[in-house]
């Protein structure tokens, strides 16, 4: 996606108090597509947002310093383009927090990137990266995860973190890649968080670490996973294991994925499962599995399909993304047709 | 208003993923006015956005697709520039639907055009393309509306829908041109939608009838509308009739329009006329009569003076736009200067 | 900063139906920093915004509009990129107030400009200009100010004013400049304003004094100030002293400021006091010694450090920017290490 920005603004030549080669790009996803949803008893005709990539609207840019050091900064807000909204909030609760995907300055050197601002988390890129469905639409891994959203301990850093100081290894450590951060709590509970990401990709391996701590009074929420894809050229192969921790409360999400390209047309499947054990959770498991096909228009414009089906056990009620909640160990099944446009 | 967008990125060689030629455009409509405005007892002196042209700032592009298709999007949001607001709120009131005017994505070839998001309902074009003010501003026909908020029946469907799948003919039918739109209610009173539209265009002529129904609960918030325009190049005349029903409340709204260009000055006058009936408001009619006055500086900015009057029944009151709320059975006045400048 | 935008769009080759010149500018500073604050008994380690420029996003554009005439907008929307605010709210408190720094249209000719819109105020610009720290950051002599907030009157329009009409006095006249302002009050308290600015700038002087007056329902809310900077080559010295008054209560806020070049090394210090009588306040005095240092890694990137320190009399409690509360009576310390991008 970032490879087929436009870019708006390019040369300093435009900029009269500008030394160094300076741009700036703005860029987006359109993503809207129609979806039938069945959350237990109650079905759902809805349309969606987000089911095959993130929405967004951003601003970014980037300027040459010399000497092998660059700024850059980053802006992005989400989109839910079925309604208008942009940013944190949504139809129905108001949020100022506009660039809630990121906003980020950094300095990048041979020393690697320090980065600041509101950011994604390390922790969040294996369970990404490592999805056949990108953690989008019905057949997103993290429909199974209470996890991800901190499994009652206030956590608020799965995905980004608020006041984040990141540090990104440098490029040409031979595949060797890594990342560490660091967020101010500022007295809100859930805030401050550590984390840490080390990973090697060459050739058609990739594979992928993280832990992370989050305090949240108390106790720590505590979250780890192992990802790693191998691209065999008719198919990739993908899968992570993510475990969270909270008190007595612990959560295993497994994903197994495959991504498999013919012509224009991309097939995606999955497979996903949740083992939660502990704090009276022991019978929260769910299964999920996802299929769907993605044809591209052309590299900016793509129509998909997908369908996702939810076994839950009893104490579960996971559900495919939006419609009504799902009820306690029913099932859920998501189909949707959709068109992606990036810009 | 469209043909003036300035072009900020327009070729695919700036864009290193994109096979098809693309283009983005930033585009908006700055527009404030100083004006009186008597309301009954009250009178209010006030600065006002929106009275010529509506305030926007967007964000939209195509792409073509080759074989005769485009993919194009279009966000927009409206503006409040005496204050500083964007979007779907206000001062007082947060929002987070920034693109609140407009957040669609289309498809388009030789079968017309698939429009998916939040986009303008059919039944609301033929009242704003045949009002002489445009529906703006103290000469807006809509001042005298009930059915513009839905008879009180919650639909909030007159202007936009969220959640809306349309469909357009295509061009070169002739001056046939339509529209029909349906929209998903998500569980949401008064969102539930579908609306059909039909007109013809051709050289100095544009009629056109339109009929929407929208899902309320018990009753549903019905309303159809027909409006033409006739170009005679002194001067161009125009009309429309809309009728709104909730349950026993039938509202007919009905506007006469004129424009007439004078060099770089265009005189713009209407009248409109409510006649209500049933469900005990049988005296909420009243008429409104206005004329004002554009003067050109340029093709993007021109300077405005509008004069408006409401007559209202014993039962109505309706104002004239911005200031205090009216009381039954006043009349309200409005007298505006103001400056529109599009980019 | 105004000098390093970006032009985005910039022939009206671009916009078919303009018939002059015409560019819009997006352009924009994200200024992050750590910083450690000890107000009172308490001390924190934060992320903020703001603390060597305002972090803001724009889009600003000007209209040629032939006989020496000019049309120009200013959409300006502050941004917390700690967090990925943007706009007038925060992250606990949602606002649609997105260009809460500036909303105007101008028309400029040999006449002046005459600006319409939400805009800064005659009196805000004398504290601003003539601060060493631009009243931002830990330095911030505005840190030490009551009268900022309006005294407790429920003013707003120290900053800003919404629903303004200004007057600028055109260049061209030897040095002298000036600006009115009036808004409207729109039944808002606090809101009604008016202003007067007027000053001289010649060769290494510059002076100003302006004077402003809100209506806030029993008592008016009155500024006055004056200000003035000479800059000897080797340090620029700048101070100014601002009195604001609230029924009994006065405030006087007097500045002193150096800044100093080194290369790329910029040395900025300065010294604040508060002195405030009547109304029970005679105790809120307080005195703020600041100094810091910017590094201009190029025109538009910058690194910085401040350390700043305020002495509170028994009865205030001023404090230096984020962190904590201050308790009265205790002093607070406050330091930052940061960096500026513009764009």
């Amino acid at each position: 996606m970032k490879k087929s920005l436009i870019a708006l603004a390019t040369l300093a030549a435009f900029a009269g108090a500008a030394s160094a080669q300076s741009s700036v790009t703005l860029f987006g996803v359109v993503d809207l597509s129609a979806a039938h949803v069945s959350n237990g008893g109650g079905t759902q005709r809805v349309m969606n947002s987000n089911s095959y990539n993130s929405n967004r609207l951003g601003f970014r840019g980037v300027e040459d310093l010399g000497g092998g050091m660059t700024a850059q900064f980053w802006l992005e807000a989400g989109m839910g383009n079925d309604v208008g909204t942009v940013g944190g909030g949504s139809l129905t609760t108001a949020s100022s927090q506009m660039f809630n995907r990121r906003s980020t300055l950094g300095l990048t050197g041979g020393f690697g990137e320090i980065r600041l601002g509101r950011d994604y988390t390390p922790q969040f890129w294996n369970t990404t990266v490592f999805d056949a469905f990108g953690t989008n639409g019905p057949g997103s891994s993290l429909n199974l995860s209470t996890g991800a959203s901190g499994l009652g301990s206030g956590a608020t850093t799965f995905v980004r973190a608020n006041n984040s100081i990141g540090y990104f290894l440098p490029g040409g450590l031979g595949g060797l890649y890594g990342q560490v951060q660091v967020s101010a709590g500022e007295n809100a509970i859930g805030n401050k968080h550590t984390s840490f990401r080390l990973g090697y990709a060459a050739g058609p391996l990739n594979v992928s670490v993280a832990t992370s701590k989050t305090e949240t009074g108390v106790n720590d929420f505590k979250m780890s996973n192992i990802g790693a894809s191998y691209d065999f050229g008719a198919a990739k192969v993908m899968g992570y294991i993510n475990n969270s921790k909270f008190g007595a409360v612990k959560e295993r999400l497994t994903h197994l994925g495959l991504t498999a390209p013919f012509g224009a047309t991309t097939l995606r499947a999955g497979y996903t499962q949740n083992n939660t054990s502990g704090g009276g959770f022991d019978a929260r498991d769910a299964k999920q599995f996802a299929i769907g096909l993605v044809y591209d228009l052309s590299k900016r414009t793509a129509l998909y399909t997908d369908f996702s089906r939810i076994s839950n056990s009893a104490g579960a009620n996971y559900s495919v993304g939006s419609g009504a909640a799902n009820t306690l160990g029913h099932s859920a099944r998501g189909f949707d047709v959709g068109v992606r446009h990036a810009f």
